[in-house]
C-alpha cells in the first residue's frame, strides 16, 4: 500500500473483487483490462463500470457516467478502480480530470499505472486533495493484465509462439500436406488465442505455402466478433490473391524481428501471436523476443516432413534454450481432444519483463 | 461367468478383491501376478498367497502351504485365485493336481489362462468334480497382467517404446550431448520402467556412440533389486568393454524386429522397452510392433542435433503413424518435475493385442 491516509475498509476490498470481475469481462487489446467501482459513504456500491476496448471510455468514466444514469451524484463518494487512473490524454481525456470534476473524495486502486505516458494519476489526485490509496489486490489486478503489462513496461508488444506439431515436431508431412496434423479441439483453442491478440503473424514463406486466412474463427467457421490485424513478415511479395488480405493486413518487408515488433507497437498493437512458419519462429527465439510458447503436440509420427523448428544457433545442450512450464498457471499441460497443449514461458524473464518504462 | 455349478457370494467377491491385492505385490515379469486366498466353510479367509515370480511357487501353492504352515487342512476349502489355475509343468508343478491333491473342493477364479500351454485348468479340474466359477473380478485381474497378457496371447513380448526428447524431437544436440535433456524425476521414471520390464533394448549404434549401462538405477545411483536382461541389436560388434556387458547381456546380430523378439520371447522375456536409438525404435514401429510408447518431452529447443525419430516411410500425412494418448490411464500425461511423459497406445490394436493363442 502506498499513499492511504485512510485505511483500507472490508467494504473496499470486497468492491475491488467486485472490480476485477467488471474487468475481465472487456476485450483485451492495445488497452488494459479495467473495472471501477463507485461507494457511497456508508461503502455501499451505487455504480460500476468497465473499459471496452481502445477507443471507448475508460472504466471510471464509464462508472461515473452509470452512477449519473441512476440520478446518483458521486460527489464525495470513492471510486474503487483496478488500475491506477490515467493521467494522460489519449482517445479518451484523463479520468484523473473526470474523477475531479466529478467530486470524487477517494480513490483506491490496484495496480500502478506503468506506462509513462499515462502514468502519474495517483500523484496528480494526491496533489489535489483526494484521498488515495494504492496496492490493494494489485497482484490479481498485474495477473489480468499480465501480457500488457509487460508490454507497456518494455514499448514492445508481448510475443506468443503457437507451434502445432506431431510428436516429432513436424509441421508438415514431406508432401507439404499438414490438414490437420493436431485435431478439432486444438484449433479452436488456437482460433482462442487468435481473438486475443491483436495481431498474428506468418512469414511470407508460409502466405506462400499455405496461403493461410489468420481470421479468428469459431468451430462451425463463423468469424469471431474481433479480429486481430493479420500481418506478413518478410521481404517476399504477399499475392494479390492472398486470402490474408483485406482490411486487417499489413506486410512488414523486413527480415528484423525488433522492427517488427516496433512498427506493431507503433500502431497500438501490445500482443502478437507469431503463428509460423519455422523460420520466423527461429528468427523470434534467436532475438530472445518470445515471452511464452503454446506447442499443440499431436499423437502422431511422421519421422521426416517439415520440421516445426529450425537452426537456433544451438551446438551443445548447454546452449539450448531452455523453457519451462508455466509456473503458474493451472493450465501448463492440458488434453485437447487427442492433443496435448504445453503453455511455456521463457526460463530467464524475457526484456519484455524488464521494467523500463519508469 | 462360465462353468460355476455354485452361486458366487459375497465373501468370495472379497476374497477377490483381496487376492488382487496380493498379486499386485509380486514381481513383474516372465510370469504373470497372481494371488489367492482360501476360504474355509463358513467363508473365512484363512489362508493366502502370492506369485513372487519365475521358478517360485504359483499363488495357489504359496496359499496351500501357508495354510498348512497355520495347522488348517485346506481339504474342502474354496480356492480364491486372480488367473486360471495351470495345467502344466513348468519350472514347478501343475496347479491343478495341488489342488486336487489337497482336496480343495471349490475353485473361484478370475481371468482365464491364455497361455495354451498352461491353459485348461478349469477343465480339468471340473473334470474331476471340483466346483468351478471364472469370471469373478475379471477385468482387474486382466489389467493387473495387461501386458504379460497380450505376450503370451501373440506369443511375442510386449513392446514398450521410450523416448527422452526436446519440445522439437531431438535426442542430442548437434554435438551429439544428452546429457541431460531431461531432469532428475522424467529420469527416475524411465529407471521405474527399466526395472518393470524383462529386457531393455538398444541398437548397436547406440552402445557405441552413448554406451549406456542400462541397469534399473535408484535416483541415487543404487542398482534395482530386479535387472532387466541387456540387449544389444543390430549387426555392429558390441566393444568387449561396453558397460552394458555382464552376466545379464545378450547381443541379437540382426536387423529383424521379429526374430529379435522371438528369440527373447524363447528366453522367457514378455516385456521389452526399447530406448533407442532412433534407427531401432524406427525399425519397431515401422514394423507395427510397438505396443506403447513413453515420450518424455522436455522443455527444450534444440533446433538441430540429433533427432528422436528418424525416416519412418512417412511421405503425405494419411500415412502418419497415429497414436492415442492412453485413454484408460489417468496417467496419460503427467508432469514430471520439469518435463511432461505422454502415454500413448496404438490407435489399431497391435498384433500382440489379437488373440491367437486359443
Amino acid at each position: 500500500m502506498t499513499g492511504a491516509s485512510q485505511p483500507l475498509t472490508a467494504q473496499e476490498m470486497m468492491a475491488m473483487e467486485h472490480a476485477l470481475l467488471l474487468a475481465g469481462q472487456g476485450v483485451r487489446g492495445a488497452n488494459p483490462l479495467v473495472g471501477a467501482v463507485i461507494l457511497d459513504d456508508d461503502g455501499a456500491m451505487v455504480a460500476s463500470g468497465a473499459h471496452l476496448g481502445a477507443g471507448t471510455d475508460h472504466a471510471e468514466v464509464a462508472a461515473l457516467k452509470n452512477a449519473v444514469q441512476q440520478g446518483i451524484d458521486p460527489a464525495g463518494c470513492t471510486m474503487v478502480v483496478t488500475l491506477e487512473p490515467c493521467n494522460h490524454t489519449g482517445r479518451t481525456a484523463p479520468c484523473t480530470e473526470a474523477l475531479l470534476a466529478a467530486g470524487i473524495s477517494r480513490v483506491v486502486y490496484a495496480a500502478a499505472d506503468p506506462n509513462p505516458e499515462a502514468a502519474g494519476g495517483a500523484a496528480r489526485l494526491a496533489g489535489q486533495g483526494i484521498d488515495v490509496a494504492g496496492g490493494l489486490l494489485a497482484d490479481a489486478a498485474t495477473e489480468l493484465n499480465r501480457r500488457w503489462l509487460a508490454a507497456v513496461r518494455a514499448r514492445r508488444p508481448f510475443v506468443t509462439v503457437k507451434v502445432a506439431q506431431s510428436l516429432d515436431a513436424q509441421s508438415a508431412a514431406a508432401d507439404g500436406s499438414s490438414q490437420w496434423i493436431t485435431g478439432p479441439h486444438a484449433r479452436a483453442d488456437g482460433h482462442s488465442i487468435r481473438a486475443r491478440v491483436d495481431a498474428v503473424l506468418v512469414g511470407t514463406g508460409t502466405v506462400l505455402a499455405d496461403n493461410p486466412r489468420l481470421t479468428a474463427r469459431a468451430l462451425d467457421g463463423a468469424d469471431a466478433a474481433r479480429q486481430p490485424l493479420r500481418v506478413a513478415v518478410g521481404l517476399r511479395d504477399v499475392p494479390a490473391d492472398a486470402a490474408m488480405r483485406g482490411d486487417r493486413f499489413v506486410h512488414l518487408s523486413t527480415h528484423d524481428p525488433v522492427a517488427a515488433l516496433d512498427d506493431l507497437y507503433r500502431r497500438g498493437v501490445r500482443h502478437v501471436l507469431i503463428e509460423g512458419g519455422p523460420q520466423l519462429v527461429g528468427v523470434f527465439l534467436m532475438a530472445d523476443l518470445a515471452d511464452e510458447l503454446f506447442a499443440y503436440v499431436a499423437p502422431m509420427l511422421l519421422g521426416t516432413g517439415v520440421p516445426a523448428f529450425q537452426r537456433l544457433g544451438v551446438a551443445t545442450l548447454a546452449d539450448a534454450h531452455v523453457w519451462r512450464l508455466d509456473p503458474d498457471g493451472a493450465a501448463a499441460v492440458t488434453q485437447l481432444g487427442d492433443d496435448v497443449r504445453l503453455h511455456f514461458k521463457p526460463i530467464a524473464p524475457a526484456p519484455a519483463h524488464v521494467e523500463k518504462g519508469h
